[in-house]
């Protein structure tokens, strides 16, 4: 299948370097692809020529041309930037597709306390909606740190769970099915309508809480019933 | 143990219940003890004098008597009244003791669409330990349905877990211990400063929306590592 990979950060990242792992042909989309593959690494890091120079098979476009390229869309970018990426993209190379939407309604980091610059009455995955009513919104996967989400098996043996909402039935029954056969997610609960996604982004502020008390992000929510 | 419980909802009538089986000493706190007294039955429900009928050890009192009756006080009004039903007790019969904040951040039920009163950048605890900066605050038990929060173990054998925010270590330490050793909890998470009741009062935006698809309100989290 052709994905769309909307951002470069650990999560595109990751998700394509899956994907083509699967045998998936995947471009990850960037603001400006020159600029891409100049930068110098980050602390910590890797930059991204080095990265691209051992995953081969993924190309680089910009985010017009990465959504042109996916039959399925993910957008990896940073939950404060999504709209307005997305509002480069012609309406024609969204429509009918599914955008599995995994950002999250942060702030950029390091700018006075945490906080959602959307929640509780509404939600980044329904603003990326309304402003874009031509592409299939499925919230999913943000509740997880980059790589449990393309190796859940690395987790506990992959007994936890994750959670789909989206207004298309038919779109969350796809995800669903996509995050079961490529990454290997054995339990994936569907909440129904997008603003299911509220409750799902607002897990975010539980998260960080626990990531700064456990001292990794390596866990995940498992519903015990 | 002396405990006073602020409010005779489910939540209330059930916490003492279990409190007063382990033999505590419990008084439940509300608006008006005659009027409590002479309330009918609400659908599907028996009046609070039918219930105190087969709960005699449990007293009755007035909000303020219930707090000073207690060593350990529980909040478990309904969260929209929460901060007003605690200003009607005396400063000197909430210091220094330690309050379990079990309300949620809800307005009145079937009053428009689900939504928070307070939410991201602030919390329903935080809002209570403000208005009383004498009594220690200490959020939990507001992430489970009634009877699970006194008997963790009638779900998947206790397999789950509970969480503590508060600004005082001492008083979360002592909550930890007493969930564990009253209502046999097997994990509960210390998240820290009461900052994070944000997060475990934005779960029941999930809460709700799991107990839609699952048609039952007997679940729980369990953080997977």
């Amino acid at each position: 299948m052709r994905v769309g990979v909307l951002g470069t950060g650990i999560v595109g990242k990751t998700l394509a370097a899956a994907l083509v792992g699967r045998g998936h042909h995947v471009m990850l989309g960037t603001r400006d692809v020159r600029r891409k593959m100049e930068e110098k690494a980050e602390e910590g890091s890797v930059s991204y020529r080095r990265w691209a120079s051992t995953n081969k098979k993924v190309r680089l476009g910009t985010f017009a041309e990465a959504a042109a390229h996916g039959e399925l869309l993910m957008n990896a970018t940073a939950g404060h930037a999504s709209v307005e990426v997305l509002s480069k993209i012609r309406p024609a190379d969204l429509r009918d597709k599914i955008l599995i939407d995994i950002a999250n309604a942060l702030g950029e980091w390091g700018e006075g306390p945490m906080e959602l610059f959307v929640a509780n009455t509404d939600s980044l995955a329904e603003r990326i909606q309304r402003a874009q009513p031509g592409v299939r919104v499925v919230k999913a996967l943000n509740t997880v740190t980059a790589h449990i989400m393309v190796n859940p098996k690395g987790l506990a043996g992959g007994d936890h769970d994750l959670f789909v909402a989206g207004n298309d039935p038919d779109a969350r029954e796809r995800v669903v099915r996509f995050l079961r056969e490529e990454f290997g997610w054995k339990t994936v609960i569907d909440l129904g309508d997008l603003t299911a996604a509220r409750g799902l982004e607002m897990l975010i502020m539980l998260w960080l809480k626990l990531w700064g008390v456990f001292g990794t992000a390596d866990f995940n929510y498992k519903i015990v019933r």
